[in-house]
C-alpha cells in the first residue's frame, strides 16, 4: 500500500445523528450538510475492501441521509455516499480475493463520495467488462430496490401502480415490470414523459397534473385492479389513488419526495377493504432476505444491465471538489442520476 | 305461527347503499337516517329464524351503518340494528332446533330494531339462563372483536395500546388483557375514567388532555414496547401514539370515533422501522377464521359474561317508538351502551 497517498478529498458530513426533522430528499444549499475536504485515507479492516473511486451515484437515499432523515445515524466528518463503483487497491483479511478488481459496492463507514471509499467484501459485485461505469455505479441500491419491489407487486396480480416514475427506480420499474408480463400504472408529473414511459414499459401512464387524473386513476384502477402502490411520494394525491385502488389493496411507501403530507380521508377502506399501508426499505429486505436469493437477484441485474434491458441515464457529472456548490442545481434536471467521479 | 301479529313497529332506515361521506358515527338528529313506522313483520326463509325481540344494542357500526358508511350497502324502508336477543318463534327449514329459545343473534335482511327479527340460524347463540337480556344483546359484535383483537395482540408481545377504553368493547379488552397477563395501556378522554379502567384491568391510562400526554405517552412506548395499537378513533392523537410507538408497530384501525382526520407525518418509520396501519373488521375475522375456532370463542365469551367477569353496562334504554327522537341525546350519556326494547 505505499503507492497509495496518505490523505484523500472526501466530502464529509457536517452533522452528527439524525436532525428530527421530515422535509424530503429536496437539497437548497449542499453546504448545509457537506464540506469538501481533505482528510486521512482509511484503512480497510478485516473482511473489508479499500475501493480507489470510478463513480459514486447520488440517490435520493443519499440526501435524506445526509439531511439526518434516514434510518441510520450521520457521522460528522465522515464521507457521505452510499454506493458506487471502482477498483479494490487493498484488502483487509479475508477480502485478498477481490484485489484488483473493478467492484460495485455499498460503502461501510467511510463513503462513497471521496477518492477512496470502503466497503464489506461480501456487499462488492464484481464487474463484467461489459458494465459501464456509469452502470456499475447504480448497480445496487435501485435495481435490487426494484426488483425486490416490483416482485412484491408481481404477488398480487398483474397490475400495479408506481408514482415517480420517471425517476432512475421508476423506470427500471417499467421495463422489469413490462419483461414479467406484468402491467404498471405509471404516475409522471409531466405530460413529456408518457410516451418515453411507454416505450420502456408503462401499460399506463398518469399525469397527476391532468385535470382528469382522479377520474382517470379511478377508471384504471377499476379496469386493472392493480393491488399494489409502489410510491416514493407519499403526498395527499397518492393517497387519492391508494383510495382508488380494489380491496386488499397495498400501499407500499418507499420514499417521501412529495412536499405535503397525506392525510388519511378514507379510515373505512382499511376496515371494510383490507387495505393496508407499509414501507419497504432495501436494508430491511436484504436482511430478511436468504443470501441465494440475493445472488440469484444481483446476477439477473448484472445480465440486465450487460444486455442493455436496463440502463443508468446520467443527467450530469460533478467532480469531488464541484460538488457542494453545484448539486443542488445538478439534481434539477430530469430523468436522470447525478455522478460523482474525483478530481 | 298464527298467533303472531301481521305487522310489527320498526326503525326502517330512509336512504339505499352508501353515502359517500366519511363523518364517523355521531348522529345529530336520528331522524335523518331512520324512521319508526308499522311494517309486515318478515317470515324466516330455509335456515333462518324469525326472532321476537327482548333487546337491541346501538353499536358505534350501527351508526356507520345507517348513515351510509359502512362497510355494506343499506336497503331503504328495512330495519336497521345488526345485534340483539330474543325467543325464537318461528323457523325455516333447517332451522327448527332452535324454536321456542333465547338467543343472541345478528340480524340477516331484517334488522334487529324492530319487533321481530330475521338472523341466519348459524349465527344464533343460545343464552345459557344465567345470561342477562342486557349480556345477550350485546353478546355477539363487541365480545368477538375484543376476543380477536386482544389476540391480535398478544401474537406481539405483552404490551398493546387501545384508544376509546371507555367504551364497552375498550373495557372488555382490557379486562381480558388482564386475565390474559398482558399490559393494557388504554387512552381515555377524561380524568374521572383512568381509575374504574385500571380497577377493569388497564395497566396504565393515558388521558388524552392532559398537558403531558405526548411525554407520557412517549416515555410508556419507550418502557413497554407495545407493538400493536387497536384504535377505534383514528385522528391526528392516534397518528401521534403510533410515532412513538416502536419498530415492527402495527396501527391497526377499527373504528372512525374523531371527527379530525389523521395525517401521515412520519412516512420514514414506515419506511425504515417496518411500522404498518391496517384495520380489523369482525365481519372479515370471522369470513377468515375456521368454524371451530369461532365456537371456541363464543364459548368463552358466553362463560366470561356468566361468571361476571364481563358486564355490559347500559347507559339508555329506549323503546322503539321513542329511539328516532331520542337517540342522539340518550348516546351523549357516557360509559354505556343504549338498549332498544319493544314499545
Amino acid at each position: 500500500m505505499s503507492a497509495l497517498p496518505e490523505t484523500m478529498l472526501a466530502l464529509v458530513q457536517r452533522h452528527d445523528g439524525y436532525s428530527d426533522t421530515a422535509t424530503g430528499p429536496a437539497i437548497e444549499d449542499a453546504a448545509q450538510w457537506l464540506e469538501a475536504r481533505e482528510i486521512a485515507r482509511p484503512e480497510p479492516g478485516p473482511g473489508q475492501v479499500l475501493v480507489r473511486l470510478r463513480m459514486a451515484s447520488v440517490n435520493p437515499s443519499d440526501l435524506h441521509f445526509i439531511k439526518g432523515e434516514y434510518g441510520q445515524p450521520r457521522v460528522k466528518d465522515q464521507p457521505a455516499g452510499f454506493e458506487g463503483c471502482g477498483d479494490v487497491v487493498a484488502t483487509g483479511d479475508g477480502a485478498e480475493a477481490l484485489m484488483n478488481q473493478r467492484v460495485a459496492f455499498v460503502a461501510a463507514g467511510a463513503g462513497a463520495w471521496a477518492e477512496y471509499a470502503l466497503a464489506d467484501a461480501r456487499t462488492c459485485i464484481p464487474l463484467r467488462p461489459d458494465i459501464s461505469d456509469a452502470d456499475g455505479a447504480a448497480q445496487i441500491v435501485n435495481p435490487m430496490t426494484a426488483m425486490a419491489m416490483v416482485d412484491i407487486a408481481r404477488q398480487s396480480g398483474e397490475a400495479f401502480v408506481l408514482s415517480a416514475a420517471t425517476s432512475q427506480l421508476g423506470k427500471l420499474m417499467c421495463s422489469l415490470g413490462r419483461d414479467l408480463e406484468l402491467k404498471p400504472i405509471a404516475m409522471v408529473r409531466r405530460e413529456e414523459a408518457v410516451e418515453p414511459l411507454r416505450a420502456l414499459g408503462a401499460h399506463e401512464v398518469l399525469v397527476t397534473g391532468d385535470a382528469q387524473f382522479s377520474r382517470k386513476a379511478a377508471d384504471l384502477c377499476g379496469s386493472l385492479k392493480p393491488r399494489v402502490f409502489l410510491d416514493a411520494v407519499a403526498d395527499p394525491i397518492s393517497e387519492q389513488v391508494f383510495a382508488a385502488m380494489p380491496s386488499g389493496a397495498r400501499w407500499i411507501i418507499y420514499g417521501k419526495l412529495g412536499a405535503e403530507n397525506p392525510e388519511l380521508t378514507q379510515t373505512g377502506q382499511l376496515i371494510f377493504m383490507g387495505k393496508r399501508i407499509e414501507g419497504f426499505w432495501l436494508t430491511r429486505w436484504m436482511m430478511d432476505t436468504a443470501p441465494e436469493e440475493q445472488m440469484r437477484v444481483v446476477g439477473e441485474v448484472q445480465a440486465r444491465f450487460a444486455d442493455g434491458r436496463w440502463r443508468t441515464d446520467v443527467s450530469d457529472t460533478l467532480p469531488l471538489r464541484d460538488v457542494v456548490a453545484k448539486l443542488s442545481e445538478s439534481l434539477k434536471k430530469p430523468d436522470g442520476k447525478v455522478m460523482i467521479v474525483p478530481g
